[in-house]
């Protein structure tokens, strides 16, 4: 939904079941006129607009779910409780829907997520076959010293991937929300890797990922999740143990930048 | 001895024994009056000007070993054997050493070889204990999509750090060697981490990397090698797999950049 307007007037994000359809409905009409009442404010080209539901309001979601409605894609969050008054000032204009009504509803899942809440969210969201399921995870212990939470051989997308039949792209795990938040202005594009073995899959991640303002680069199959997974280590490192100010993100430049 | 003329007149880099000592001791003697016989073109400040024997001539040693001389550091090749024409041409003006040499004259060792030949190397170098050796191996097969040549949940550098009781510091493995040639000249510099045990040989890598144009930061202790590799092989199979051109490398950026 993004920042559409609903017909039912409400403006605050927080859209019932029956409205998020009307209002999907309404979008695709609209996007075939050029206009109509669930206004987009950001890309209104031909390209494929996503169903994406960002599945957590943390740091990450939160920061990534307007992005990703003022890209011109359908955005909502899941959460646990859409009526539960801790999520009132999350939703930034972006619907509250309950996990299994994500679930359903989306193309591409994020999951902005602790590790050790991936069982029960994989639970609730239901049925998710062969959907697109973005694991942003890190699976350190930013407690203690950002030990692996998970064997050192292994990620955790590829975990992840052992526990579902949605297709598994690890990215948005490298770099922090002061990043992400503002990475559609950034005049060098902060550096994304995506990995998946599916490669439809991987390149549709790779477009929504530039549409919010990211160099998304694919970085291979999902065993170079581990690899991306050490990369979001150093910079978690550099950002909470070596004094990198959090909006500092990768980039790749040559002799000529 | 970098790019400094040799008292023996001897300009092709290839100092016999007594020459290095001797044009060594000269080049104390012309650091304390701003001049002298043995000329350094680069940097000529009061910073500590380290004794570095680069082993191997290969990519990475070749263009690492005049970038050192040539930011006023001393610096020698060390290979099986100074007189194979082989290396006629490897030199570019750094003096060419027999391993044993080397590695008795060094303050900091850069194992630019392959893994397979880490072994017959350190035999090779002798007694190193307590000496910092820089390790910008990655442990990968080449010719086998990047497959681990060791187990994934270890480093090229820590099981290095097992073979001896040098100083294992991980360091310029993160980029080509096209990275490398030119870093002094980039605006942006680009990013190298360094990751060691020890602070004070890390603080002398970092300086040493900061003088050949690299933005070096300190990425942890030496398990954070592990992702130090992990980001090599990304960049590889970047250069190597995806089309990235092999003179981009990583750097971090900001909102203002």
């Amino acid at each position: 939904m993004g920042r559409a307007a609903c017909p039912s007037g409400n403006l605050a994000g927080r859209l019932c079941r029956d409205h998020l359809h009307h209002c999907d409905g309404l979008s695709a009409i609209a996007r075939s006129l050029g206009g109509g009442p669930c206004r987009r404010q950001g890309r209104t080209d031909r390209r494929t607009v996503m169903k994406v539901a960002v599945i957590g309001t943390g740091r990450v979601g939160g920061v990534i779910a307007p992005n990703i409605g003022q890209a011109g894609h359908d955005v909502v969050f899941g959460v646990r409780d859409p009526a539960d008054p801790k999520y009132a000032a999350a939703g930034q204009g972006v619907p509250l829907t309950a996990m299994a009504y994500a679930g359903a509803w989306a193309d591409v899942i994020i999951l902005a997520i602790n590790w050790d809440a991936v069982d029960g969210a994989l639970a609730a969201l239901g049925p998710i076959a062969g959907k697109i399921l973005i694991d942003p995870i890190n699976p350190y212990d930013f407690m203690n010293n950002l030990a692996p939470l998970i064997a050192p051989d292994q990620s955790a997308a590829q975990l992840l991937q052992g526990k579902t039949d949605a297709v598994v792209v690890k990215a948005l795990n490298q770099v922090g929300s002061g990043v992400m938040a503002d990475a559609p202005q950034r005049r060098i594009k902060p550096l994304q890797f995506v990995a998946a073995d599916d490669a439809a899959a991987k390149a549709k991640v790779i477009g929504l990922l530039t549409d919010i303002g990211f160099d998304a680069r694919d970085a291979g199959g999902l065993d170079y999740a581990r690899e991306l997974e050490g990369m979001a280590r150093l910079w978690i490192a550099q950002a909470f143990g070596h004094g990198l100010a959090p909006d500092i993100g990768w980039s790749l430049t040559g002799p000529d930048a």
